[in-house]
């Protein structure tokens, strides 16, 4: 079986079922000067990526949504990180994601990710969402780690 | 009143409250070579900074834990970001905090940062703290924006 690096075949049924199971991602991404900036974004998995809407409502916030668009210009690098928090710290978990971001230009694959994204989120259902006005944000993981409160680690390197 | 770089006083009552009112936030980081990366932190706000243990339980990820200081040592730059997901986007809220990040080397203000951080979250009390154990990474925000779906936007810049 393909271990290519582009593949999500590198993520554990483990942490594909994390990633389904949550409902929010905060993504980092940095210019070209690493000057960091960080968001939380709804997500949809599809075969081996994650989609998110980049921009309008409701995540829109004035020069942050443009900010991620212009770093992912500049450096498609990103890290999204899913976890809960809870205050029985013994119950902590995340799964922290290094991948490769960039925005959509096919029709084909924006449809496709916009019904993933309705699926999980209702309130995408009402919005309309096109591809020339609301950018779709493609993100490959390349490495990941999973790590629980207390438990063995897993990761892919 | 001083509106200096390297103060809170930057920082609106409403920002300060909302800071206050939340239990975890998200750090982005890059290093040298803008590579992002994102953990998630507990922190204490005291006078003008921010305060987290960078290293040890129940936040250790393994190398997460290293590559957050090493970022910090070749990159003082951070975003951190403090919201709550809903399921109601109506009542989504975050404030994103630009900041510069740094290791606290004084033993007076290891101190202050960790009775913060122990008045906060009671699991830290019965865990020993020390300067030359558990680095302490103070962060200075120097921008700041704080957005509410629907509501009118505040921030410094």
């Amino acid at each position: 079986m393909s271990r290519g690096k582009t593949t999500l075949m590198d993520l554990s049924n483990e942490a594909r079922a994390f990633i389904r199971a949550h409902r929010v991602g905060h993504l980092a991404t940095a210019d070209a000067r690493a000057t960091p900036h960080v968001i939380p974004v709804c997500y949809a998995l599809l075969g081996d990526r994650l989609y998110f809407v980049a921009d309008d409502k409701p995540k829109r916030g004035g020069p942050s949504a443009l900010k991620r668009l212009a770093n992912i210009a500049e450096n498609p690098r990103g890290a999204l990180v899913i976890d809960d928090y809870d205050e029985d710290w013994t119950r902590l978990a995340y799964l922290l994601l290094h991948l490769d971001a960039s925005v959509v230009d096919s029709e084909a694959e924006y449809a496709r990710a916009v019904a993933a994204l309705r699926d999980r989120y209702p309130r995408y259902r009402s919005m309309p969402l096109t591809l020339s006005t609301h950018p779709m944000v493609r993100m490959i993981p390349r490495r990941w780690h999973l790590w629980r409160a207390g438990n063995p680690q897993e990761a892919n390197k």
